[in-house]
């Protein structure tokens, strides 16, 4: 390649990890957006959500696209193919995200929309500023080619289940008491579910990038032992 | 590249479809046997499924380095990049099919060892079936680089999502009529919910052909309407 080809290579590259970085900043507001909808009861809030997912699928559909044209037509090795690949692996998990974050609005609109008015019986916001915090740190690590937090990442993960672990013990126990909080547990639930998979795959972004970084495939490795089981 | 070369490289990308489809086959088995542990109660399958998860965690490792090799070496272009990447986002859904297999066998272990002795009160062995389904015709898509089931697969999906909301319906029912069954209907609840997101990898699956055939992305193409909204 000659010196002015590296160059618009690198320029593509860069482009592609501003994209990810942009969807990530993108799929981050939603979650974020979501949880404040559920919390305030914030209806049109909620909508805007479940409408923005639209955006976060046309956002990997692009990034896919670059991705893939790139390999076409640079031929990337080593390093670079590295990058390129996690980044598709990080956008799926983004997309994923950002189905999750649309699953906690619709969730949230049903519960302020039913007839019973809503009182949240469990605090859920622990658990979903930790999995904030996972997904900040896991597209920093993206953004710097670092991955130094991965095993940070990985201990709020096991947070996070304990957390998720605990909720729905409550919850079945309000179920129990009065049966008529049934259904709004469930949704609380189904809710509490989400933040906890936000937080897997926000885990699974920062392994990326250690595959990244190193080449080394971390996944499944102590799993069982860090996460003690999961659900 | 000469002939010698050539005729190599389509032994390496035949290896990959085969190993795909290897890897489908294990987590076929994994899917039908979690369910008939379920129906059975049979302890030592479920464990067996549980314990055979890393074989299929083990499966996406080696298919992913297998490809980013191939990329890497043979440098694909065109039919054979998308290939590649098809094969890279197919293993990915996968193994998520393996995850929901495990949870299904710990779950249904959970089911059978409690002090009260379990009976299914809702029927799942319907959807079971469809997704199994499902899961055969998108792989055989894959084998043959045919994509035109992915509409049929589409249809079933909905089916699938139509009879979890039906499920749900029902468990709540039983829930509040008799609240000491919450706990069994929970876990139930979450087996549904295993089985209709195994089917929702499996059209991704179904998507990742029809991208690897025509080169089109049709994934969130009218899924709104074809599914008449996702829970």
């Amino acid at each position: 390649m000659t010196q002015h080809t590296l160059k618009q290579f690198d320029v593509e590259l860069e482009e592609i990890r501003r994209g990810v970085l942009q969807m990530g900043g993108l799929v981050e507001t939603q979650v974020a957006r979501a949880l404040e909808g559920l919390a305030s009861g914030d209806l049109a809030l909620l909508d805007a959500v479940t409408a923005g997912d639209k955006e976060v699928n046309l956002a990997q559909i692009q990034l896919d696209d670059e991705c893939s044209r790139l390999i076409a037509r640079r031929q990337p090795a080593a390093t670079d193919l590295r990058f390129v690949l996690s980044a598709i692996k990080a956008v799926a998990d983004l997309e994923r995200i950002g189905d999750e974050a649309k699953k906690i609005a619709k969730a949230a609109r049903r519960l302020h929309s039913a007839d019973v008015p809503f009182t949240p019986r469990v605090g859920l916001s622990q658990s979903a500023q930790l999995v904030l915090e996972m997904l900040r740190t896991a597209l920093d690590g993206f953004a710097r080619a670092d991955a130094s937090h991965a095993q940070e990442i990985k201990l709020k993960d096991a947070e996070v289940d304990t957390q998720f672990k605990g909720t729905m013990r409550q919850l079945i126990t309000y179920m129990m008491e009065d049966p008529r909080t049934i259904t709004s547990s469930l949704e609380t639930l189904f809710i509490a579910k989400s933040i906890e998979r936000i937080g897997d795959h926000a885990m699974n972004v920062a392994e990326h990038v250690v595959y990244m970084v190193s080449g080394e495939d971390v996944r499944f490795e102590n799993t069982q032992a860090v996460l003690g089981g999961k659900h």
